[in-house]
């Protein structure tokens, strides 16, 4: 599959699903912005209680959404008996984040059969800018025989 | 200053001052739990808010800790007049993250004028059990002549 | 200046003196290939002598020029009394590292006065065929006031 | 088996033929000088060969003994008929690599079945005189039924 192409609704159900027991994605009010093959964006609007020491977004924040962007990037090719897990992510926090919202995306850079590797990015977006501050590289590992 | 070593009050409140200031660790659920010279640690106690898909404490919740207990452990070895950003972190998840809860360390390996090395782990605790959830290594740099 | 764009003669030339002064490029047998602004292209002829244990380039081959193509995109972009040292890079090996040579490219992702980043992307080239065999970023730092 | 406990003869025998096999190994200098379970040592004596543009060791060559060490230090936790390929490494640079020789140690954090994962150090070493050069993480992956 082309990524970036449109996936089959049961693909990006399956996204939604699992996406929508990620706890932690919900209490920092993160939402599920694009599923597309291999290539997935998450908005985080921001909020106070998203901070670090000087009012910025937390790079804790910013890791959490590209670890999941990345994370279902990998899923959506992933065939329907199996989960992912992440084996490991760097994270380059190139500009302050800031902004009205975080948007990350994770896109697939090479697909396996046990391991995944994605880009990650992030992008501050206000009003007329969009400040990329965040680069990285994951590799996930897909899980046979477990559910989503 | 030795690593590990007792730190002067006013350093310590320093730290306890800024991670305050931490709406993230706030939203988290994340205490300070031990601050020495170039050596932080920080808990995140177990609840559902804090999950990814399968149950397990989410990446992004022990990237989140494991970030602030680097910074804070460089930052305890700069001069008063300056404040701490992360750079570039990288965090292997070698463990499922559970138990009752997180408990992360940052430990300077290479504090520097400019840029200081941190060390980070991460350990699942319950009862009776510690497990090593997450290993790392992270980038800081000192800026000058900025609040902390 | 756009990253990818030519650059004065002179800063082409302060690269390529750099270049030759790697004792590790030579040895290695690697060769500057392209010299743009922020974008730069070393190449790696095969010979048995780079090779890890089945046969293929080893890793240590694919990361000196992948470091060094970096850290020269990098060093096109600083003013001229300055120098520029690795401060970490990170590679994912993504497919067997085979080819008549290896082409690395280093690009600036953001430059900046103290720290600069790059993309390191590495192929492995044969008569037509080209297999993108590694990918990573890496940290670099400008030092001033001393030889290139 | 323990980290850093001796290892069977014929374990040590493979890692030692195998490395024999590495031709980068041999092009840079590089000696095998302790084999312990889960815990390499790798030696690489200073050469003009060697250098960058400032006459340390190049990160290249650092990079290269450290991933071969995390790499045999792996690979003497596995079963005979496996071999080892490392999936991405991270290495940071703290402190100029110069001295006689450079020693690097791989040492596993987390064996597994599938995954391994192990940190990364560099010395380098003078007379009366060790400073530590780098330190990274690894993850490798357990190739089945493929030669050394």
């Amino acid at each position: 599959m082309e990524i970036g192409s449109d996936l089959p609704p049961a693909v990006a159900d399956r996204v939604r699903d699992s996406f929508a027991r990620q706890g932690l994605m919900s209490l920092l009010g993160a939402e599920l912005a694009d599923v597309k093959a291999g290539m997935v964006t998450i908005r985080l609007p921001f909020r106070p209680e998203l901070t670090q020491q000087h009012g910025y977004f937390h790079a804790g924040g910013t890791a959490s959404i590209a670890d999941s962007a990345g994370g279902y990037a990998g899923f959506t090719l992933f065939p329907e008996d199996s989960s992912v897990l992440t084996v490991e992510f760097k994270l380059n926090l190139i500009n302050p984040a800031q902004g009205d919202w975080l948007e990350s995306q994770g896109r697939v850079v090479k697909p396996g059969r046990t391991l995944t590797i994605c880009q990650l990015d992030v992008w501050g977006v206000a009003p007329g800018k969009r400040t990329h501050v965040a680069t990285g590289l994951q590799t996930l590992i897909r899980v046979q025989g477990r559910p989503a």
